[in-house]
Formats: structure tokens, sequence, C-alpha cells
């Protein structure tokens, strides 16, 4: 039996928390929203983020930090939003031992610093060993014991067998990985493939087109990662083409219900007031294109989606612009016997 | 201009005349099945196999081969099902010239012996220019001018490249791959994995799950690709990734439908006749798990489906086998530093 603290009571910080809790672990939830807190503790639920999944009065809640980390949680889980994992790691910092085990569980790029989320944590609690959760796990389906699948990257081989060992269940099984970054930026950039993909949905679109949108998106995605040392493998695994596939389909995604307003002719703006909520792959987007940039790698599909979202470009002209580009190979890098 | 003849006039072959008309190539459509012929030729349509969709006047249709090739064609394309790829091809032999280019875009092992299509039909026509087409590319969509993408793969680039630049148009956008093992092999298993996903459908699991089948699907064919001489790439591109999503998310596909009975209760003979085509999955499944045995490659789901189809295997009992199976590396080719 593992302890395990959660920092978040949003929808994937309830998922984790029934698995954990049925997998017969000591699962303490902590919240910054007293709204949260004490909804959790008088229903038991979050009626917001995820109506109908029910905790077990097992599972503890607090507001209090201190609270949560009193029995020495063997695990945190940062489970709040992405913008919000450098402030919630920052109260950590002081407060935890050497080696604590931090597994970061939202995806994105830091804006502004262009950091991934595994590095904003290390550098605000020195001395902790951060890993990192990512795969195609909707938590309304985590909630529900559907069959799910996860990849577990970190430093160390030990330690992402220990989080394997304690999250694996008949319902979620789990991979590891060494690739921390390759995990991180598939998380990260993701949601800018959804976007284009919902907009493809708008347009009227098809199924081959929404293929083809996420097939050459992780292509792109693919050759950024190469250059940031990542490797090929995890494109194709579960935290890349796994999570992209859940996410371009699912209207879960609210990036992807944000991309088919945009189809629809909606600006930005306008769809991020219809959808109401963060809308990631409009920030992942502008960070995906300085990366782009920084790293001198062509990213057709990230540039039109960022002329659509911040210059005004017809949806319409960027799926021609994709389509008539000059013709090439589709591996640049294999080579022809003849 | 190119003078093309298509073989088959089924919903794909369709498609492709479409395609091809609207570039301003030369056409002609042959089939042996005199209704189609007769059908086409009246209507311009077949209303069976893709409804809907009406090809020009310009667009020969016979059913007398001789006439097909009359024009001395600069390509043929095979469009047939792939249970007549051998014997449409045996009618070819001696009526064409040394280095005729021939575009496969069925998708198949042949059963029994367990070649590719592209090698059949070379035995059959030896000293042609054997070469195919696959990819995310519903002949519904293509017919509807729908953006759609494929990849090209032949022994030389030169075909290829020609080939590329004879279908590539404003909504079809195409790319060329020498990579032929690799693009046979995802279109051949992809319907098993589409089975798969259709009982993941038919059980009422979520996105969560098919995301799962189809990422570890993928990894698991790739494993048998690079064993049998593929690039790995290709498994992550248009031919592998891309159509497996089609397939998997698509109520176009009977291999998905039939495996939706499945997940349900019904045998594969009953989901066979409610679906009432044929479902090329469950013979696909029985060819890769030859493969499997043959190469020594482990495929978990390729098992599972086999045992599913021909063993009784109750379907919740092949997912549990699935999910508690040893806990491994996502990757087991990379290292870890620590």
């Amino acid at each position: 039996m593992a302890k395990v603290t959660i920092l978040g009571a949003g929808g994937w910080a309830i998922g984790i928390a029934v698995l954990l809790d049925n997998n017969g672990h000591d699962v303490t939830m902590w919240s910054a929203v007293s709204t949260e807190v004490k909804s959790l503790k008088r229903h038991r639920e979050n009626k917001i983020s995820l109506p109908g999944i029910v905790i077990s009065e097992k599972i503890k809640v607090t507001g209090d930090l201190d609270e949560s980390l009193q029995n020495d949680p063997d695990i945190i889980v940062l489970a709040v939003a992405s913008k919000f994992i450098r402030s919630t790691s920052k109260l950590l910092n002081g407060k935890v031992k050497d080696g604590q085990i931090i597994l970061n569980v939202a995806k994105g790029i830091e804006d502004g610093t262009l950091m991934f989320l595994t590095d904003v944590i290390e550098e605000e609690v020195p001395g902790s060993d951060v890993c990192v959760l990512s795969g195609p796990t909707h938590a309304e389906e985590v909630g529900k014991l559907m069959p799910t699948t996860c990849v577990v990257g970190a430093k160390s081989e030990k330690t992402a067998k220990y989080i394997q060992d304690v999250f694996a269940s008949q319902y979620f099984r789990t991979y590891v990985s060494p690739d921390m970054v390759g995990i991180e930026l598939c998380g990260a950039l993701k949601n800018v493939i959804a976007l284009a993909a919902g907009m493809a949905d708008g347009l009227g679109y098809g199924d081959n087109t929404k293929a083809a949108l996420i097939t050459r998106g992780i292509k792109e995605i693919t050759r950024l990662g190469l250059a940031m040392g990542a490797n090929v493998s995890t494109f194709a695994g579960l935290s890349g083409i796994g999570d992209l596939i859940v996410t371009c389909a699912s209207m879960h995604s609210r990036n992807r219900r944000a991309g088919i307003l945009i189809g629809q002719g909606y600006t930005l703006d306008e769809a991020v007031r219809e959808v109401n909520m963060v809308v990631e792959g409009a920030v992942s987007a502008k960070a995906a294109l300085e990366l782009a940039n920084k790293y001198k790698i062509e990213m057709p599909i990230i540039e039109e989606v960022n002329k659509i979202l911040f210059e005004d470009l017809p949806v319409e002209n960027a799926v021609q612009d994709l389509m008539l580009r000059q013709n090439i190979a589709e591996h640049p890098e294999l080579v022809w016997n003849k």
C-alpha cells in the first residue's frame, strides 16, 4: 500500500483518486479551491468537473496543504491545471523530503519560458524525483472503470516501475518509458492538432481529412521532438498518437470543440467564450511555433493553425495551403533502391 | 494527361475515376460484373457501392478487357476486391507491355500463400512495374472531393513520383515512399485491429479503450513489419496509423461494424450474416497469426482476436487477458540512464 497525496480536485484528480483507492492505496486529496473541498467533503463528488463519479469515504479531502502532507506521502500527484503547476509547486518547496516522488499529470508547456512542466516542478522543488504520466486517459472513462492504458515517464527505471505498480489495475494498464521529453512534448502539442482536427470537422470534412491532420500532425511533432532529444517511438505510442486519437475523436475535448466553432466561422475569442473554458491549444500553438523556429523545424500544420488563430487567415485557405504544398516523400529519410 | 484504365467498378474504383477525370486524365473503367457495367453506362453511378457519386460522360465504361486496354494505358489501376486480385491479374498476362505500370489499390494478404497483393500481381504479370496506393481514403469522401491524403509505394522513385503527379489535386494530396512491404502489411492487418476496436465499442467501452487498441495494435504490427523488412516510419504514417484511425472511427468500415456485433455477443458467422459483406479482418486475423508465428513475433491483440473469432473466447475475457498481461516498458528498445 502506498500513501498518495493528490494536489488538485478536478476531473483527472478524481479519476486518479478513484483508481488508487480501488487499488487499496491510502489517498488524500487537496485543493486550493475551497468550494471544491466543501463539495467533495459533502457530496463526495465534483459536480462540475466530473459529475456522476463519487469518491469513497476512505479518501481524505482537505484544503490544508500541510495536513495533506503530514503522513509523509510516498507519491505526490500534481493534478492541477497546467497554468497552476508553478504556483502549486512553489507551495511544496521546503515541505517535502529529498527525493520526494512528484508525479505530474498535467499537460502543457509554460507560457513565456517554453519549459516542460516537469522541469518547472523540478526548478521549484529542487531534489525531488519528478516523473510524468500521460496517454489516452479521459477522466470520465477512468472514473467509470473503462479499460485504459497510459505511460509513465521517469528519470530512473526504479521510480517508473514503482508508479507502474501503484497505478496498474485490471482496468488501468501502465507502461513505463525513459523518454520524458517525448511524453511531455506530445502532451503539450496534441491540443494544437485537436484544434486543427476540430476545424476540419467544423468545415464539414470527413474522416479522411481528420486522419490526415492527425497523422501528418504527429509527423511534424516528431520532427521537433527528435531535434529536442526525444525518441521517435514515443510519438507512435500512447502519449503520442494514442492521446492525439482520443483528443481529436472526442467531444470531451474542449480544444476540439473550439476548433469546430472556428471551422464554422467563429473567431478564436468567440469560440473561447462559447466553450467557456481554457482552450490550451491556442496557448500551445504559439509555444509550438516558437519551438519550431528555435529548432528550425518545418511544421506546416502548426504554422497554419497560428495564422488562423492570430492572423485572421480564413480556415478554407489554410486547408488549400496544406493540400497544395510541394509534392514530397512521406518519410524523406527512407532511401530508394532505384 | 495520362491514359488510365481502372479495373473494377466498386466504390474505390469510382472514387479514383472521379479524381483522375477531374485531374484531366483519360479514364477507362472495366468490370467483370455485367450488371455494374450496365448500371454505370446507364446511370453513371454504382448505386450499391457508392450511391450518390456520378461519373462524368468522359469516362469510358466497358465490360470488354481488350477494349479497356486498346489505348495502351500509361497506368492500370487494379481496384478489384482483394480476393479477385490474382484472377484479374491472370487476365492481364500477355496483354500488357513490358514495364507496364500496375497500381494496386486493394488491401490484404492472399489466403493460403500469405503473399502481398503486389507480389501476386507481379507473379501473374511478370515484367510489370507494380506499385501500391494506400492511406486514409474512404471512397465516399474522395467522391465528395473532401481533402484526403495517401501514400504511393513503388520500387523506383520515378514511378512513385509519376503516380504522385497523376493523382495529386487540391483535394487529394499524395506522398511517395519506397517501403512497399510496410504499406501492404499495414493495409492487410488494419482490419484485424478494426475488428478489435469494434468489439470494444460493442462492449460499451469508450475512447480510452479504442485508442489503446489502435496504439498498441500498430505497435505489434510494427514489430512484425520490422521483422519482414519494412521501415518503422511507415507504421506511423498515412498507410499505417492514418488508415487505422479512419477504419476504427468510421461506420463506413464493415470490419468495425462486425466487431461491434461480436462485442455485443454475436458469433463471427452471425456478424458476417448481419453485415452482409465480406469481413476481411477475419481472414486477415488468421494470416496475421500465421505471420506472427513464422517470424516469432509476440502479437497479443492479434492472438486474442483469433481466440474470440475461432475459439469462442468470450470478448470480456480477452479484454482482461490484455489488461492483466505482465507490466512492461512501452518501447523496450529505449535505454534507461539510471
